[in-house]
């Protein structure tokens, strides 16, 4: 699928979407400021049934094509008589790990959200938009955009690009408008895709995503994060290989909005499906990591 | 302050308050069977106002008097051109961790929750009862009994008690009554002392928290799980030092009630407060670590 | 082949190897203490040509049959401006790794080496018998006996053992009597196999390596450390599965002789072959980590 | 002290230093080349009495002023009825830890030794000058200068700068000239003074070393590898902040001398003096870690 932008369009757009300044010179948090107290009382009232579903895939302690640095999960003490006692660590932006991208993650020309200095983002970490900007947790209203379904496929392919119009389409399918202040999901069918076919090396195949000119669409919205089951642009990028990462650098960078990545959207899929309604209480808590670019999470849906 | 049981009735209290075989043989799933989809939807209805606050610590990256094995946390890229990258490590039973433990975390002769032999545990882990039973997360009315206040006082001392009918009349002052399937918080006030005089060593010099005889208490509730701002028990226990954490065990082992340790309920104490209400949406989405023993996790209270 | 000893055989061999007592009551050296100032300036004599070869496996940073736990490595920074810096993580006694085992590593009815109690070992480390006991290094005369070249075939099979006559002709054969204070290294061709046939799982397929009826031999030589292109012992062990490691419970624990586990001794044949010498100036400088139960190594034999 | 030279001086001796091209232009091992079979042969017989002495401070598992992030070590397994087994972790480069820099580790106008460009060091390592070119070890003659016994004092001071003269005046006072190929130490009595005054934060209150006017006279003498009980270069160095390392620069990347910091040579000077000789055999065996920057490691001075 051809590119909707050109190079220049992506970039020109840039400005348009730019949220830098909005929420005051020192804010370090951009789109999640959408979300207000009443936003998240508004949101709760979604949880009719009381149904519950991750959209985390588990911590891979396997290698595989996506997969070359695991989590490495180790016990430390296997009791009894005592206590059983372990420990793990990961790189947690790798593309089996369902994470949540700080907004230090990808820079422009030099600059995070908010014109803050990529600089401040050394050796020890990052000194403004880390991860523990969302210590407080994200709870709001979730939609999730369930794209094979609009397309009446099963999955979509590495590669394949979503447009603005598909969204417009999504929403208006489901029933489940996205307006300020909500996380859209978006489903491209990457883990079933998966089961039926064998995993793939992403980085280098490529995943479903969105084209960068769904950026506009998303700016207009006012979400407060975006998520993916895979890493939100389609890859490789239509601009790539020197412009590899259109909607982070729109998303992160531009807009404030936090991406959460590699998310596992099966069984939400499943559940929306079930209870013909594709919006829901969302709750995710980030790790406190202070000056970290990243957290692994486990992000629900209560309907 | 002293026992109240005396050892062996402590161990005797714990024939009383086994859930063994309550939801089955092969259920390793313990209380959390108590939150139905019914009650997630209750809970919800209390997220009235919106107001939100985290119940964690941020992971601790240096070392202290409780902290002897801090996370690493380490940046694997500083960017630009591209993106920054970390990693990080920890072991998350220590005393300076916000976690949840595991089913599978402690034992008693020989047996874990449900009568599974210890030796489910082995150097890869835990084949039963690991963290990743609670993979659809925990989300339920939560209830803070804070301590302090009703002793009012600004905080516990390490190796103070609480005992049963301080339960009692924490939730009746407070006015939110502990019910079936709920997750009950126990405030001691730790953190504000801290602040106030410095951190301790809690191993070495203890902690505050439940007297053993609190078990059937918590038993008759048929509460969901334990959170403490220590770590659920007094400590040093008073039957040290062979029978360290009778409440891990009783906990644990005997009703399958999983324990959020060390949480900081500073925040949450001033929130309810200032809304006169002690019971709230609560929500956890621990780490899907299979085979793990334990979770980091970040805690949310909707008020 | 057959085991040549019955268990209880080898397990009277112990009392009859058993050096505890022998260099005091405190001592945690063992067998290190044959190697004496005039032992290393006699061994320095025998670098003539001053070839070197390395003795060691790479650090593997892959998975792969014998290595479900490879080394981590990753880069902290990657200069310029500045400077390219790492950080790298293992578990030193995998079946992939050349490493020193420490007299703490094995115990025997709840003793290591010189009686000390198997509980000086705890979650924290070692406190007798640690590999820092190797602190100022290991340099003495190092004889290599190259069993495929006195069986005059390529390599052993896994699960071959050798018997104490071998070991005989070995000596006898290669001119180099293994006498008090060396630093005997057995080759059973295990990675010229590994070569040819591909790597397969040592710990469930098996390694070639000494029969426990070796054991009085290598007593009555008094070597100072036993070192193996496997794990010395032939496994599995004729007295599997409930007598797994007879060479390592003797070696370690009764005689106090450290072990040298995976070293490659393919460059060390074609070298001795060569110069038609199989002794020469071996020195190994294991890492001063105090309280470790192993040190990966780069053994060193200067011709 | 003030600088011998001026910046452009020292900029100015890199090129009369320069070893590019010398042992032909693929070559990676740059200063190593020097060390030839007879060279070891001939040190070798510097082990007169077979006194050895390490040097190399243990491992640091303790954080301190010098040890931000020190060694991670962790027990996976305690036993009985088997084994004990560990993990350890580190990042060599700290100022705590004895290692031995490759020469990839630094860059001079975007190239490393032998004009390799920087961009071959990656997230994933190093492709040219990793520090596996040194896997068959390190062995030759070994001289120390011990420059504190040259000014007949304990230790030199942080900041303290040695010049070309007192090299001078060191090899003639201890009769043992440095040439060709030979491992040059220079003890300053770091530890010594650390023994007596305390630790201190080398990084930020500096170290004594060589005044990068030192570096025609390494360049003269041929040396293999230079080694120091801190960083070789006088720190800060004269012309911090923008200049901050012209030791390591001149000897890594123009000479291709590798560089053995925070070495302890307490040991050494101790047998040194003794023995009243100041040359003797060196053995040093650095892990075999593809792409790595660094080795820790643990030297060898056989007397």
């Amino acid at each position: 699928m051809a590119a909707r932008f050109t190079k220049d369009q992506v970039k020109a757009s840039f400005a348009k979407i730019n949220n830098w300044g909005k929420w005051g010179k020192e804010d370090e948090r951009g789109a999640l400021n959408y979300i207000t107290p009443e936003k998240r009382a508004a949101a709760a009232k979604l949880a009719r049934t009381g149904a519950i579903v991750s959209c985390a895939l588990p911590l891979a302690t396997q290698s595989g094509p996506d997969n070359p640095q695991p989590v490495q999960h180790m016990m430390l003490h296997v009791g009894p008589p005592v206590a059983s006692l372990d420990y793990f660590a990961m790189a947690p932006h790798g593309f089996a790990f369902t994470h949540l991208d700080a907004l230090c993650h990808v820079f422009w020309e030099g600059k995070m959200y908010n014109g803050y200095s990529a600089r401040e983002v050394g050796r020890f970490g990052a000194r403004k938009c880390a991860i523990d900007v969302t210590r407080d947790g994200i709870v709001t209203k979730g939609v999730l955009l369930d794209i094979p379904k609009v397309r009446k496929i099963d999955y979509l392919e590495p590669g394949d690009a979503i447009y603005p119009e598909e969204l417009d389409a999504a929403d208006k399918l489901h029933g489940a408008r996205v307006d300020e202040g909500d996380v859209l999901l978006i489903r491209t069918g990457r883990h079933l895709r998966s089961k039926a076919k064998g995993a793939w090396n992403a980085r280098r195949e490529g995943l479903a995503g969105l084209d960068a000119a769904c950026l506009p669409w998303l700016h207009e919205r006012k979400i407060a994060l975006l998520g993916c089951d895979g890493v939100s642009v389609c890859s490789p990028s239509h601009y790539a290989p020197d412009f590899e990462m259109p909607v982070h650098v729109g998303a992160l960078v531009m807009m404030g909005v936090h991406l959460l990545d590699n998310a596992d959207l099966e069984a939400l899929s499943a559940a929306c499906a079930k209870h013909q309604r594709y919006e829901f209480l969302f709750a995710m808590a980030p790790l406190i990591l202070e000056r970290g670019t990243a957290s692994p999470v486990n992000p629900l849906a209560v309907l």
